[in-house]
Formats: structure tokens, sequence, C-alpha cells
């Protein structure tokens, strides 16, 4: 897993002449023409790791053409979905394909989809492996793959070869394919901003797209409770943005469903002991420092918050413990998901000094950090006893004031997912010995750059260039080549490395909403998607973002005209 | 013009209490709560210049509630599209007014407005002024205004203070609103990328929502030729996108009508002599370098043009003139607007050294400067005999290298945009005794920031934190307070200042089109709007950005639900 390597590869190059109107991106400076491989016919993104087209021939596909495949729940409505898109898409390259499609040839009647196991599961590690062998002749191309999930992965790349009107689609093409990263993911949040779940799910529909596997939900947080928990009805009732920005219980079995049958598990965050303001609307009596407000003094270190929205749970309150285990219960009652994140990150000394209770114990002697092992040793057990690989942030570790000694988290049981210090914190985490997913907000997160939320910032005055900089604390905006660059593994071992399970880009919802979702997480998310899949270098060892330039923006395109307004 | 100098004002404070859950955003940092002025039943953007509002009262409109106006080309339209708005918009704003409707003072049956010079055609400097008064008892309330264009800002201020279902609005509320700049604009350029009619149409709409009044369409450009030139008709035929990707003259008629019913000036720019490649479509031989590659050798001083797509009008070639005075009188004849944009920016030596006539010219002493003198000579007198003024990039007077001598350039028919340098370059223009437009590209530039276009950048390898910055030319992205807290006249003396005629914001599109247009400008350009219109300053004469985020959060959900999704 070390980074652009440099390895022999079976691309065969083929290069279109580009009208100079058709598209102003320019690729010769780095990459001479002869590298080039615009290849519009096969543009698969994320590219895949074997292709083998070597001449730009290709066939129609019949107006009967069908798809055979076993019968599997979740894999089935997915073979329906890509017949029918296949046959009704006609998708018009930005640039056209300079590609020979045969008129006499037999159009290609049946994509035969086989399945080795049919009844592996959705879930961390299943097997995304698929090849795709389409012949010159005879009426029957070929889909192999382990499980249901790498064939959906397959149904992907075939939809992506096809083209035009009536269809066409590339022969004598062999492809081999699989994710250099098991955990290919994107974070939401709906508490900060509530989205509808028309919006998720069309999110998990570009996901799916794009191959990514795992839509990371960040439920719940101090700004609004969304989710019905059936044991803990006020949760929601009171401390949601209101009534119709609520999701029940049949909303999350839909958006499950719909994971299942596009390959994406669907990932609880339930953010805890931090993060939890929206609690006290129902439980006023198990949250510390609610109502209060955030940043007293001028101090950052007097904070009770990492921003508006205060309270904690209260970790020496049992009534805390009886509520969030009919959560945690409930949760995993309607997310088949076998993580579960409990969030664990920001706890802020001053929320938790502000409690009476808290106080009481600290002039005891006793420490914050004692506070939190309590809770973590009074939660994580329950959630392990139900099935689940716990996630918690890196601060549950790293933090440098309030965190828990490793013998509370079981590296067998937990995975800590780093958004601090980019690579740093990641060979932190995997030299303690625990599994990690990579958030680097400096790289990942994707509602950076958008200015202050906090009012008032006077560093915005100056009318001199370039020192907004900083004013948001994620500046600047991450442009997409920035995510693409980033080398989720670097400065590890190879035994290090195998610790990292992959990564997920964030959207965090202070300044994001429905309107401006799609264009918030697309392309940008692409470029992740196809650095976590295939990786982020050419054949010869080098970064390929110059080469990846027109494939991301003919994709884009792709993406817009399925409705991903981005 | 001075700025934030501390003024008094008119405005009655007013607090709302504020829900921990219903918004985050903290004004308390700078500002403490007495001088807050929620009242989003008065939240109009831009803010009024004078708005007096003692108490928080309101009534009902009449169910037959009417708009009461004197026939008016332009006007009329409007008012009929405000009075439909007003009646069925029932807006609920995020933070619900606590104001007190009153159910038993009459509604109010009618909208009065009374203009003093119905004549007064749509131009720079029309009068803008309106002032509405709304009492607490009887049928009718009243609108006046100089022009019917000021009666337009005076119906949008009106349609946004109405609210609910059934439409309410505050009473005894006296405004009176002037804008501090005459000249409030939007520059699109649909040459990098192709925008429907329905796009702009669109965003002209919601600009007069902003009270915005120029609508600078940068048309044309190295890249594509979208307008269809009666007299030139082969420039689009051969020069745009293609057949679906032209602006007919009935299209323009229709922009310009719109713009008109919406207070909105629509001023061409037909880019030249630089930015002209497209027009080698379908006239090679008067395009210096077109098709080449525009960075040959590894040298910023070598290239061609400023980004790929070469040519640059030939001056040297007579027929260069008789096509572009045949493009330039068929603009006019389309525009009735009196301002004419001729680009002149960004002149690339390299470009015209590769032509062998300006070579020659060279070679026997000519300078570049000369080459563009002679063009500048050649068609500016014709443009200001169709009574047109003319405005250039700020580039033909202050290139270090290609430019023109003041004398070339009239001081009472031209106007300089400035995009460099902020501040310092508005100053040399002004000192130079010309008028300006401002649209620094340090804070009016939407485009910046989404990471390079032009391939592979090494720079993006980095795995450190914040040196991706400077990876695209303008980086980083403009945040709406940048934009909203710059001061167009810093720096310039009271004489100096009125010739700042105002600021546009740009949104170039090599990285934009039709899909993400609405977020890339929405809501920042709001940001903008308000600062030309009633400035960017409180009462006490501080920068009011922390005050406005409340403000802009509301308008923007505002503008969301009318349509613009940015």
């Amino acid at each position: 897993m070390r980074i652009c390597e440099g390895k022999k590869s079976m691309f065969h190059v083929f290069v279109h002449p580009i009208s100079k109107f058709a598209i102003i991106i320019c690729l010769a400076l780095i990459f001479p023409p002869p590298t080039l491989s615009l290849k519009s016919a096969v543009n698969v993104w994320p590219k895949p790791r074997l292709v083998s087209w070597p001449k730009p021939l290709a066939r129609f596909l019949s107006a009967n053409f069908t798809m055979d495949s076993p019968y599997h729940q979740h894999l089935t409505p997915a073979v329906n979905r890509y017949l029918s898109l296949v046959r009704t898409e006609h998708y018009h390259p930005l640039i056209t394909p300079s590609v020979k499609v045969s008129a006499s040839a037999a159009p290609l009647q049946t994509l035969s989809i086989k399945i080795t196991d049919l009844a592996a599961p959705l879930q961390h590690g299943a097997n995304e492996t698929y090849s795709l062998s389409i012949s010159e002749a005879g009426g029957t191309a070929y889909l192999t793959a382990e499980t249901a999930w790498g064939a959906i992965r397959g149904l992907e790349t075939f939809s992506q070869l096809v083209w035009g009107d009536p269809p066409a689609i590339p022969v004598r093409l062999y492809i081999w394919d699989a994710p250099l990263f098991a955990h290919r993911g994107v974070i939401l949040d709906t508490s900060r901003n509530y989205y509808g779940v028309e919006d998720i799910l069309r999110t998990i529909e570009a996901m799916s797209a794009n191959k990514l596997n795992v839509f990371h939900w960040h439920i719940t947080d101090s700004h609004s409770f969304p989710l019905m928990v059936p044991s803990e009805p006020e949760l929601a009732a009171k401390g949601s943005y209101g009534p119709d920005m609520i999701y029940s219980p049949s909303d999350v079995a839909k958006i499950v469903q719909f994971g299942l049958e596009h390959g994406v598990r669907v990932l609880p965050e339930i953010d805890s002991p931090g993060h939890t303001g929206s609690w006290a609307e129902a439980y006023p009596e198990i949250v510390a420092c609610a109502y209060m407000f955030w940043l007293p003094g001028s101090d950052w270190a007097d904070r009770l918050a990492a921003e508006p929205g205060t309270g904690h749970l209260n970790p020496l309150n049992q009534k805390t413990y009886k509520v969030i285990e009919n959560v945690i219960r409930d949760v995993s009652n309607m997310f088949p998901e076998t993580f579960y994140h409990g969030g664990a990150d920001e706890i802020t000394p001053g929320c938790w000094k502000a409690d009476p209770t808290i106080q009481s114990f600290l002039s005891n002697g006793g420490t914050l950090s004692q506070v939190l092992e309590k809770f973590i040793n009074s939660t994580l057990p329950y959630i392990i006893s139900l099935n689940r690989t716990v996630v918690y942030w890196e601060d549950v570790l790293l933090d440098d004031i309030v965190k828990v000694d490793s013998s509370f988290l079981p590296k067998e049981h937990t995975i800590l997912q780093t958004w601090n210090n980019g690579p740093s914190n990641t060979k932190k985490i995997v030299e303690a010995g625990y599994r990690t997913i990579v958030s680097s907000s400096e790289f990942y997160y994707l509602d950076c750059g958008h200015g202050g939320f906090l009012g008032n910032d006077s560093r915005y005055d100056s009318q001199a260039t370039g020192d907004k900089e900083g004013a948001s604390w994620c500046d600047p905006f991450k442009a997409w080549q920035t995510i693409y660059n980033y080398d989720i593994t670097l400065g590890l071992s190879e035994d290090e490395a195998k610790l990292v399970l992959g990564g997920e880009v964030a959207l965090w919802s202070e300044q994001a909403d429905p309107t401006v979702l799609d264009g918030r997480l697309w392309p940008r998310t692409s470029a992740m998607a196809e650095t976590l899949w295939s990786g982020n270098c050419d054949e010869a060892g080098r970064k390929r973002s110059g080469e990846a330039t027109d494939r991301l923006n003919e994709w884009r395109y792709r993406m817009v005209s399925r409705g991903v307004k981005g």
C-alpha cells in the first residue's frame, strides 16, 4: 500500500483528437500527448484497477438487451435498475468517442451475472471484486463476482461503459477490479441542518455510482435530535427542529433498504457524551451545561462547547445510562450495520466543570478523564454485547486533556476515526494498534472555506489580499485535487497501513442544507472515491490528478445528467 | 463616501427572543444584545438606508389587496408581478416574528404608487430613490419614487415586508431608501460555458430582488462565440459550442426586456482584441496565434494566452475592422444599454509576436503598445459615434507591457473596470481621472478556490496543511464576509471616490455552468448588493457583517423559497 510506487499496467493507449473548443482543460502541460488516454468510451469512474481494451471497437446493445442474474433480495432490484438505465440513459459524452461501433456485429443480447457466494452479507470487508468481459461476437457478456456487492460494482461499471442512442458498448474489453480500501464513505450531519429522506437516498445513489460503500450518518448533535427512538420518543419529539424534521423508524428502514440495494452500508452515529445539547430538551437532568452561553469569556480555554450549542451527557448521573442504553439498543435494532459510531469527540472541560455533580467529583480528586472513562466503561461493553464494533473519533484516545486509557478501548472491538493533524494522527492511532478510518479535516472536510458562522470576525475587515485565510477554522475550501492527492497511509509501515480501513469525506452542516447538498458533495467526493478504489497514481508511479482532470469532468457531466446537481 | 464613519440613524431597536435550536449563528460575540436588531418582520435585504418602525405592530393585507400605479411599459409588469407575489408567497420566516398583527385593524387595501418622472430611462445614474409609508389605519400605503426604477426597488422592499398566511405587513413604518453607488452588477461569462436564456433570466430576477441593476454579460471569449450577430452570422455559426448554444437576436431581446421589467440594465461585453480565439472559426485570417498551444515553454513570459484558448484579433489587418464594426453596430442595435464593454484585457505579447504581419511591424521599430493603440483608435471612436460610453478593463491603461497612452482614452467617454491589486489599482485609475467600476479579484471573483483547471499541479501533492493555497491563481474561495467588508473607495479622497461608479462581482465560467450557477452566485452576491446599496457599517460606525449574518441567513432562506438554489 505504498504511494505511487510505479507498477506495470495493461492499459493500452488510445488518443482522441480534442477540439480546441470542446474542452479548455489542458492535460498536456505535464503529461505529453502520447501518455494521454482520453478514451471517453471507457471513462469509468473510479478508474478500474485493470482495463484491457486493445482496439477502439464497440457494438450496439440489442433492443431486447437483458441481464441474467441469480435471484438475490438486494441484487435483483439493482439489476433491474441498471437494466433500465443502460436501455434509456442514452448518454452523450462531452467528447464524442472516436470509436468504431460495428453496425454489422451482432448486438449484445445479455449480460450474464455469476456470483460465487450469494449469501455474503453487506458488511465491512465484503468482497467487492468483479470482472467484466465483453467480446466482439456472441450474444453474451459476462460479469463475475464473489458477492452480490461486487456484482453491484460491476453493474455500475457496465452502465458507465454504455453510451449513445442506440446504446453502444466497447468490445474486446476485459476489466478486473477491486478496491484498495474496504471502507469508503461519506459523513452527513443531519443535526445542524435537517435533510429529507429523499436527499439521503439521492446521496446514497450517487455514492453507489462512485463505488462508495458507507453512508456514515451523523444523526444527532447538540443542535437537533431528529431520530425517533421508539423507547425514548421524547428525544425527537422535543429535541428535533420540528415534527416534520424527524426520521421515523420506517424512514430509517427505507434508507437502510435503499442502501442494501445500492451496496452502501448505513452506519449510524449517535455522538455522545459531548455534542448532546439537544438531549436536554427531553432530559435536562442528564445534560451538563445545557442552555449556557458557549464562550463566556474571551479565552478559548474557557469555552463550554466547540461552537454554539452547549451540552454534554453527565456520566455521573445514573439516568444517563438508562436513556442512552435505550438509544443504543433501538439504534442497533433499526440499523443492521455491524459498526456503531459512538462519537466521543470534543469533550470540552468547561462544560463538565459547569455541572455541580461533576464539580464535586473533581474537587474530591477526580479527573475529567475519569469522568469520560466512566462513560465509556458504562456504554462500550453494552454496545459490544449487541455484536457491534464501536467507532469513536480519535479524541477519546488522543485528546490533550480529556481522554481514556487505551485499556478501556479493546482493540478488537474499537476503531478510531481520525480528523486532526493529517497523517500524523493516523500514525499515532495505528501505532497504538487500533484500526482507523481517515477523515483528516485538512483534506476530507467538504464544509470548509465558506466563511465563519460565528458572527463578526475582524479578520474579514482587512482590505489586503490573502489574509482572510483562517477566518473559519478549516479554511480553505478543499479543491478536488487536494482530496484526490491525499495519501491516507502516508508514513506508515506496511503492517501499520493494513490498519487503515479507508476514509470518509465529511459534510458538517452548519453552512449546508438540502439546497446546496449536491454542490458541496459532488464532484469532490468522486475524487476520494477514485483514490480509495484504485489509487491516485499512474502507471509510471506519478500522481495522476492531471490525467484525471478530463475524466472527472466527463464523469461529473454524466452524474449531472443522472440528477446529481453538483 | 468614507468608510464606516459612524452616523446617526433612526433605527429603533427591537430584539426577538432566539430559540437555542432555531439558529446556531451567534452574533452576541461582538455585538452585545442591546444593539441587535433581528426584527425579522423588517428583514429587507439590502438593508434600507432609513427605517422607522417604532413599535412591532402589523396588520393583514386585504384579500382584495391591490396596487395602484400609473401605466408604464416596464413598471406595470413589475407591479403585476409583485402584486401576485405578495398575495401568494406566504413566506414563513426562519425566526417567527414576535410582532403583534392586529386582527381588529382594517386590512391594507392598496399600495398607491406615485412617480415623479415617468419618462426617465433605465440608464446609469437613473434615480432609484424611493420612500414607503404604511400607517396603522386607513386603507392605503404609499410608495413614492422619482422614477419607475426607484418604484421597482420600493416594490421589492414592500414584498420583503410581507410574511405569513394570511399575509401581514408592519405598520407605523416609514422607509427612505437610495443606493450609495449607482452601478451594482454581476458579470456572467457565457463563453467558457454556455448558459441557457432561462438561467440568465433567473439570475436577473435574483439580482433585482437584491436591488442590483447591471447584468454585465461577458458574452464572447476565446472559448466560444455564442451570440448571433446578424451582419456576421458565421461568428456564432462556426464559433459557438453548437447550434443549441447560440443566443439569437430574439433571445437577446427577451433578456433585455426582462431586465427592463426588473430594473436591471443588460451591459454587453464583446471582449477584444484579446480573448478572441473563437472568432478564428469564422475568420482565421483576422486572428493572431489561433489554434496554437498556449504555453509552449515553461516560462510564463512566453505564454500565448492567459489560459488555454489562444487568439487575439490582428489590429494590422484591415479586415479585422470590417468584422468588428459589424459586431459593434449589431450589438448596439440589440442592446439599448448606453455602456458598451470592449474588454481590452490581457493582451499577451507572445500571441501578437507569433503573427508574421505583427512581427514585421515590430522588427521595423513598432511596439506592441502601438499595435493596441491602433486597435483602440480604430474602434473606440466608432463605438462613441453610436452614443455609447465605452468600458474597458484596466489593462488597457495599467498593463505592464501592452497599454495605450491615456490620450487615446477620452475621459468623458471611457470607464475603466479594475480587477487587479485591490484598492491600489482603483486609486491609480481615479488618479488618472477615469471613472471606474470595481471588480477586484481578491474580493469580487466568485469563481475562485475550486482548484486549478490546467491539469496537474504538483503543489496539490503535498500532504501538509495549508500550502494548497495559490494552486489556482485567485485562491481562496471568497467567503461572503470577504465580499461584504470590502470598501471599494478605500484610500480615496472624496473627489476621487466620486469617480467610483460602483462594483460588480464576477463569475468566470471555466469551472461553472448552469448546474452550479445559483450556488456560485448566491448568497455571496447578496453581500456585495448590500454593501453597495447601504454600506457595511452599523450606526456606531463599525463593520456590520456580524449583525448581517442572521439577516443574510434569513434572506437566503427567502431567496431559496423564491427559486434561487444557492
